[in-house]
């Protein structure tokens, strides 16, 4: 599969379709949580409605609403279970953009055997990328990590029929979300990094144009505002930020400033476990972006080497909750990265 | 083992050598993160110290820090990995009352085979304990949910050798706390419970008396600031509060003003899943009353029969951040579950 096969800018009509249902039934979660039961439809069909609200996490009531707006429209249909019409599959497919009906058990951290080839192209590439430089707060997640969130953005539907942003991708993430996409057969999906190194820029520029994957990088010191086209465009952000609560800030912020202006986007932050007090400011940070976490995974990556909190770090998944916030919107002038606490002031608890 | 083995008031020593190496490493984490240093080392060791750090989420130069405290005063010593000497053993089984070396899966969602029979405890007790009443959010979890709770606040320290609290109990985790702690041999373990309805007390307290659980049960309406004698002194609290996030904040800041005012005392709470902006809202309450999320697991608990929210809800583990705080202190006047929600307006999203 190549690149072209997969970039297909998200048709109008699925958006339209998901507003609709979204507004009709005043959806909380808007149109992202019709585009949710869709998927869960598509993926688990014929299913009793209580599954999908277990699924989504949705009261079966409201579940209901939306199932009898989208029956309206001919998508959808009832037997023994809630299934999809062929015009429902037809959107699905379609303007949705979705194709996969692959389910991964959410609570294995095992690597599903026939994804064990993208871990192995990830530990190739590996030994070819840029070294580690420590002073971007740069460290390694391993291949088995990687892959490992490329499959929990899947399994969340921030994957098929997206558009992902990454703030920083030194561990090559994005490329194993490529390859787990190609592997999968997944229908489109438009990923666009931004990192401060270019070396790592360039690396990830070279394997999307070799492996024929739906990936552009630019270089970006992300204490600089976001150019325009990257405002507001993505479906979610995922990032691994420097180890400061203040750089996390930065980057979250931009994170939500890149996020299209909507209710249920996500956000995957990976983030070092910290002091109950420092944890009470990574929250509060989050929170004041407009983020609110749904998931939190203590010990969800780990890493290569051995270093300071033990190779490990926690997975927060968030979503936006308020369209309106992101805390941090001019240029950002202050430290961010660990070494710059540490030329100002002991390095304490930053790290 | 009856109840006279299990409850012990806590030695003044066990707390003041907690105490005193949090203060020598000036340890964020605060006596808590000396204890479960010892309790990693206890179950775990000899074991590297990169291993405890993973375990507890703390950088390793800071374990390090603790570890060099707890040498000077021979509680350990270094080998192929850490280890406890006789008089850390003797210090940790004594006055801090741990005892039981067993480690369980925390990734699993399986019963543990040796505890099957609290399982099949719990189903026969459910048959003869007081009917579900909707009008106080009541609905039970499964027996395995309650057995898994137990297992849960082993595995994150908040059952052996603690004092316990529960706010509001119709599961019975309570009791299947206690009956966990017999089956697995704990050290001395203390729980209160508090809830509205007289029938459910009554039943907690007959059947610790049957069992010899070191349970005891009061009729409390939590609309009423706790009476002095269960403020500021327990360890952790568990709760599964009324599905309103006015009902969730009076009970968690309760709990808060249950706890020893110390960072890093834990809170449980279990909550259904909600759209994204009532998630902000729960988590906003949270952090307000001092609490900060470490774990969030959606799909934690699961309830008997059809609910609204498809028997599900999630489990959020907080740590104290801040000592200080409590957002409800007085008596509270405004609604608190779903019922008298209803009657003053529509219901909304309120469950």
């Amino acid at each position: 599969m190549v690149r072209e096969d997969l970039i297909v800018p998200e048709g109008s009509e699925g958006r339209s379709l998901l507003s609709d249902v979204a507004e009709a039934t005043r959806l909380a979660e808007g149109p992202e949580g019709v585009r949710r039961v869709i998927r869960t439809v598509l993926r688990r069909g014929p299913v009793p409605i209580r599954d999908v609200a277990r699924d989504l996490g949705i009261p079966v009531p409201v579940v209901a609403a939306v199932r009898g707006e989208l029956e309206q429209r001919g998508l959808l249909t009832r037997g023994a279970g809630i299934e999809l019409t062929e015009a429902g599959v037809r959107a699905a497919e379609g303007d949705i953009g979705l194709k996969c009906r692959r389910v991964f058990d959410r609570s294995t951290t095992e690597v599903p055997q026939d994804l064990a080839p993208v871990v192995a192209a990830l530990d190739d590439l590996s030994e070819r990328r840029p070294a580690v430089d420590p002073s971007l707060d740069q460290s390694h997640a391993t291949s088995e990590t990687a892959l490992r969130r490329a499959v929990y953005l899947y399994e969340h539907d921030a994957l098929e029929g997206r558009r992902l942003f990454f703030l920083g991708d030194d561990d090559l993430t994005s490329v194993a979300a490529g390859l787990a996409a190609r592997e999968l057969g997944l229908g489109r999906l438009d990923i666009d990094v931004v990192d401060i190194d270019d070396r790592l820029v360039q690396f990830v520029n070279q394997t999307a144009a070799k492996e024929g994957l739906p990936i552009r990088a630019f270089q970006h010191d992300m204490r600089i505002p976001l150019p325009a086209e990257l405002m507001g465009r993505f479906d979610a952000f995922f990032t691994d930020p420097p180890y400061t609560l203040d750089g996390l800030g930065v980057f979250v912020s931009r994170g939500v400033e890149s996020l299209v202006a909507e209710i249920g986007k996500q956000a995957f932050v990976c983030f070092g476990r910290r002091s109950p007090e420092e944890t009470a400011g990574l929250i509060d940070r989050l929170l004041r972006s407009g983020l609110a976490p749904v998931e939190m995974l203590p010990t969800f990556n780990e890493y290569v080497g051995a270093q300071l909190l033990a190779g490990q770090s926690q997975m927060i998944r968030c979503v936006r909750s308020d369209p309106g916030r992101a805390t941090v919107t001019e240029r950002y002038e202050g430290p961010m990265y660990t070494a710059e606490f540490r030329k100002g002031r002991s390095r304490g608890r930053t790290v």
